[in-house]
């Protein structure tokens, strides 16, 4: 048996980050830049009032002191001439700075009659002003290569003037359930047979990992169905299947795609639930043969094809994110295997993270894990752990899974 | 000055969930579920196996037991008689359970010899056998109404046989950006004029709270302009204004919708980047006023624009999750306004969230808000606070913000 850690190292050597594609910065929010985006202007592109006030000459700006409004300059029109001495210059939240000013008077310390406008706090130079360039300049880096886009990444660049954006194509997964009893949602059911439920999981779980799922027809157990999945994964960035990877004698999908050339290496790993896990590549397009029990498959996805759509985004590819939170009851000791126990989660008085592993962890029960709020970390051979103690989950509710 | 949980507070009494629509499984990913999902079957339908191996009646399974086997089910292919004595049938993971049968042997318990098994181990009375209905049975809720659909959520959808759901609709909201001095991002800029960041960085936070951004043309200083904006909501679930809040001389645009009917009242929230805040009706459609500086419209849009999203999808319209972290280094004491410190985070060897706070808060600085984390939350007249201390963070970088 090998780790999860170096099943998931395995399978991240050998993923490549999609290519690029232009999208409009309207359609670029969670996609991954794949080009540093780089400043076109500086911002503030001059001098400008942080408030509503006037600008003026610092000396003339004393407490008592009267001076002439010459004009006013709204955000967007620029005065055209300087300020001279005892001049002021109406002006609004980014409006330019006339030539000669430099300080503000607020609108709230000033006493307007006609055109004599009265200081009623002596100003400060430069106070209230931000200056060119105090977000960025031309040629900064405002968001770098490899970042997924967040709205506020989207709104910087905005600001630097790109209406277009270099982002990674987002990977393009087809996922195969296999056999004779499996009916899509709402079709005829077969004696014995079942709805499928793993390929919409899973198609879910492509979309909530920024992939785009293409789900396939499920593929009878006959050879003639199987080989045209083979034929079928042009402009497809992974292949995912599910069920086929026991030892039983059923497993006709890994069989004729085997024949087709795809090379896949059985992979028993140290965890629960989900030992078994099929890794290979068909021609350049890599193979990821999950558990067909519902609950491994969904649990394997979290652990191995999020990462992997990740490193196909143009990301690193991490373990999904692990925040640490309190036992709300004891867990017994580990065997050899790591486990995942569905869990719910709630909040103490304190405001911290309290886990209530399920007691009954079956990897069949489809309805118990979609009501997990967490996953419960418990490394191969970990003591038991009394209620109180500190451990690591992965939430499912935050990443839409 | 009112709270930032009063306002709210009162935004969300005024909103009403959007009206539902009926879309395919496979689009419902992220959804909100308008009505509960209940199970059109009961899974598993019958008793079945949860391994590979025979079935057999249990008094028959005893160490050394030799058993002719009559005949195999492949999941999906039922056997059509019944297991009597001396028999067995051999299954796999997901067949039926023959009739008379009431035990399975493993696969690697068993040694098969052309028609005859022998039992290695002894089997024991119902083990590895699923019973009908353990997962879910007709009838059974298994998505309640108002949840938002997660990949899990989706299995179990389809385990029960649905291939439509009845969604939410997905909140259409319009963003209006104004002013003479903003240009679209590759389009000419106006003399002193800067690139709208706003309204993209704004659409782009409606989209990750699970809404439909309708991006308005930039309205200029102009009546005739602003009147065609009122004009143009028919189908649109609420308004969102940026700038126009201060009591500056140029928020044309409030006066000129108040002047089409809009209702508006102008809060000033003690809170900070973003004092000023707007809500209103405009006939049936509400209105959210947000600060013209992007560092403020931000922040505010996520707490007061998220949980409205919320609402207006079916949800109850909670705040921004809250999590703790602690301080990597100190803060000082609060005015009588909350702070929302914009902060990176890093993980200590214990893997708990430090959070440093940036050194300079300014509210027109997209770019350093661009790179926060989280935003550390401050009580109105919090204490200061050493490095080390334990205090409310908001994620960013997880909600995709």
């Amino acid at each position: 048996m090998i780790s999860v850690d170096e099943a998931r190292g395995r399978i991240l050597e050998a993923l490549r980050p999609t290519p690029s594609e232009v999208v409009a910065l309207a359609e670029a929010w969670n996609r991954v830049v794949a080009q540093d985006v780089v400043a076109r202007l500086t911002q503030p592109p001059a001098d400008v009032s942080a408030m509503d006030g006037y600008a003026l000459r610092a000396e003339d700006g004393g407490l008592g002191a009267r001076l002439t409004v010459i004009g006013e300059a709204p955000a967007g029109h620029p005065f055209g001439h300087g300020v001279g001495v005892g001049e002021a210059v109406r002006l609004f939240t980014g409006s330019v700075v006339p030539d000669g000013a430099d300080a503000i008077l607020l609108q709230e310390d000033a006493t307007r009659d006609g055109a004599i406008v009265e200081v009623n706090e002596a100003v400060v130079q430069g106070r209230h002003i931000r200056r060119a360039g105090k977000d960025f300049s031309v040629g900064d880096v405002v968001v770098p290569r490899g970042r997924r886009m967040t709205a506020r990444d989207i709104g910087v660049a905005a600001a630097a003037n790109h209406p277009w954006l270099s982002v990674h194509r987002r990977p393009r997964v087809a996922i195969l359930a296999t056999g004779d009893e499996i009916a899509m949602p709402g079709e005829p059911i077969p004696p014995g047979g079942i709805v499928s439920s793993n390929s919409h999981a899973l198609a879910a779980l492509v979309r909530a990992g920024g992939g785009e799922p293409v789900v396939l027809p499920v593929a009878r157990d006959e050879h003639a169905a199987i080989g045209a999945v083979a034929d079928a994964v042009a402009g497809i960035d992974m292949l995912v299947t599910t069920g086929g990877a026991s030892v039983g004698d059923h497993d006709l999908v890994i069989e004729a795609l085997k024949a087709r050339g795809m090379t896949l290496d059985f992979w028993r790993i140290a965890m629960r639930p989900g030992k078994p896990l099929l890794f290979g590549q068909l021609g350049a397009m890599p193979v990821l043969g999950l558990p067909g029990n519902p609950v491994s498959a969904m649990v394997c996805a979290i652990l191995f094809l999020l990462p992997a759509l990740s490193r196909l985004s143009g990301l690193p590819g991490a373990p999904p994110p692990v925040t640490s939170a309190i036992l709300g009851a004891g867990v017994k000791a580990n065997d050899q295997r790591a486990d995942y126990l569905r869990a719910a989660i709630d909040l103490d008085s304190a405001g911290r993270i309290v886990v209530f592993p399920f007691a009954v962890q079956d990897s069949a029960m489809l309805r118990r894990l979609a009501a997990a709020d967490a996953l419960v970390l418990r490394a191969p051979h970990a003591p038991a752990l009394l209620e109180g103690a500190e451990v690591g989950i992965i939430r499912l509710d935050s990443l839409g899974l």
